[in-house]
């Protein structure tokens, strides 16, 4: 589907959902098939798949599958999509994108309630992907949008992973990143480790060396070390949430990291799609 | 010779160096037995003994080694003395106590050079053991005057280990708390894990533990999200080295956490002895 990465990490599977098992990376790329929607539940819960924007992709699969599951009438295919969104939203209350994916594909049921099963099943599978090639667009929009802001030779600072596997496309604070790469701009990305379950050292590490953007890997404790010594022109990160008043929600550190981004006068970009907004 | 730790972990062992396994801790306490020279130098290195004031009291021992070897003039066993010195010098060149306790042996040594080589090693055993005996002393003087900063009922951060392993005692950074525990103040310590090596999370906490402290154990990446909640009431950390305009040298993170202790107007301390300062 994603036509962005060198991978493929989400997608539909004929009659289940495929994930590249992000638990497993760097060291293996192994993917799961989940061919019910406990199981794509439980790939959300067990972080296989993971990132706001993913998580919305994979849980309007979710629906898409409980979709495809026998039902007598559209009624009952109605009452098995609330039961699914249910089991879904459960998976990761923090990321709000699920809720809204899973929210949009319930509408697109309701809206067409009358229209026969079979039908349903192809309106809500083309729902999902109507939402991922959106995802994909989005991260294009937010990589043009951004990457005016990195300087020229830039060093950019980028906590966790808001990369291509955290979405369907380029990433939210690595698509600034990835196409000013891409079209020749000379940058370096220094990425925090990010502990304790180092999404930066296994998944932004691993996608940023795949698209051969240089890049530093260092410990979540030097970044104020690097601010100091000049090295850090600004800093990029994705968000899971933001709330009505402008606060973000994201990976522990963040916070952190904006205090010392202005200690140091270090401009700190929040980069994320509308779809993270309350 | 600590009688402050519930652990023996630097030591005189007749004819050579006994040292407790850092690295091995809190998995296993296994200790390792150093010959000669180059083995206590390896020690360093290797970071089987660790912590500024630790690494000087483990050097004082190493000269005292070097002074037992067969020497038939005091000017030979002078000879390898310098020697000795020069290679432990080198073993870590960031602790000023390794270089302070080696020259302190040294001069011991010139200022008997007319003693037979027998006199001049039960000497430097003496000065090895001074130094020891100086070190519990001071851990405790660091006690005494750092309890009082520690509000009651206080939650303290600390980075890295400057506990009892760091010295000969109770520690530089982690004196006061435990002198505070020990006359009944309640407080409860944050403790961060410390990358890229987890001296605290192998280390403080362990040691912590031990005299029976409560603690939490954070990532690096916690600290400013607990500042922020109100949850620190002070940061003390050790130090490697101070120098003459009192810059201070400490674990990669120690910066970042001075910055953000400033930003949220939370008291940051540095309890070192004298023999960090340059």
């Amino acid at each position: 589907m994603s036509t962005d990465t060198a991978y493929q990490h989400i997608w539909w599977d004929g009659d289940a959902v495929g994930l590249l098992d992000q638990r497993l990376l760097p060291n293996q790329e192994t993917s799961v098939r989940c061919t019910s929607v406990a199981e794509v539940a439980h790939a959300i819960t067990s972080m296989q798949v993971r990132g706001a924007p993913a998580i919305g992709c994979t849980a309007a699969y979710g629906m898409a599958l409980a979709a495809q599951q026998p039902a007598d009438t559209s009624a009952a295919l109605l009452a098995q999509l609330e039961s699914a969104k249910a089991t879904l939203d459960a998976s990761r209350p923090t990321a709000v994108n699920l809720a809204w994916a899973t929210e949009r594909m319930l509408r697109t049921a309701h809206t067409h309630a009358s229209a026969s099963p079979a039908d349903l099943r192809d309106l809500l599978l083309n729902e999902a992907h109507a939402i991922m090639a959106e995802d994909l667009a989005m991260c294009h929009a937010i990589g043009e949008y951004g990457m005016d802001l990195i300087p020229a030779r830039g060093q950019v600072l980028t906590h966790c992973n808001a990369g291509g596997l955290a979405t369907a496309g380029l990433g939210t604070a690595l698509a600034p990143i990835r196409l000013a790469h891409e079209r020749g701009r000379a940058m370096h990305v220094f990425v925090d480790e990010t502990r304790p379950f180092l999404q930066g050292a296994r998944l932004t590490a691993w996608e940023l060396q795949r698209a051969g953007v240089p890049l530093t890997l260092i410990t979540d404790s030097m970044a104020a070390y690097f601010m100091r010594q000049g090295a850090i022109d600004c800093v990029i990160v994705g968000a899971d949430r933001v709330v009505a008043n402008g606060d973000v929600a994201n990976k522990i550190g963040t916070y952190g990291l904006a205090v010392l981004a202005r200690a140091h006068g270090i401009p700190f970009y929040v980069a994320a799609p509308s779809s993270t907004i309350d």
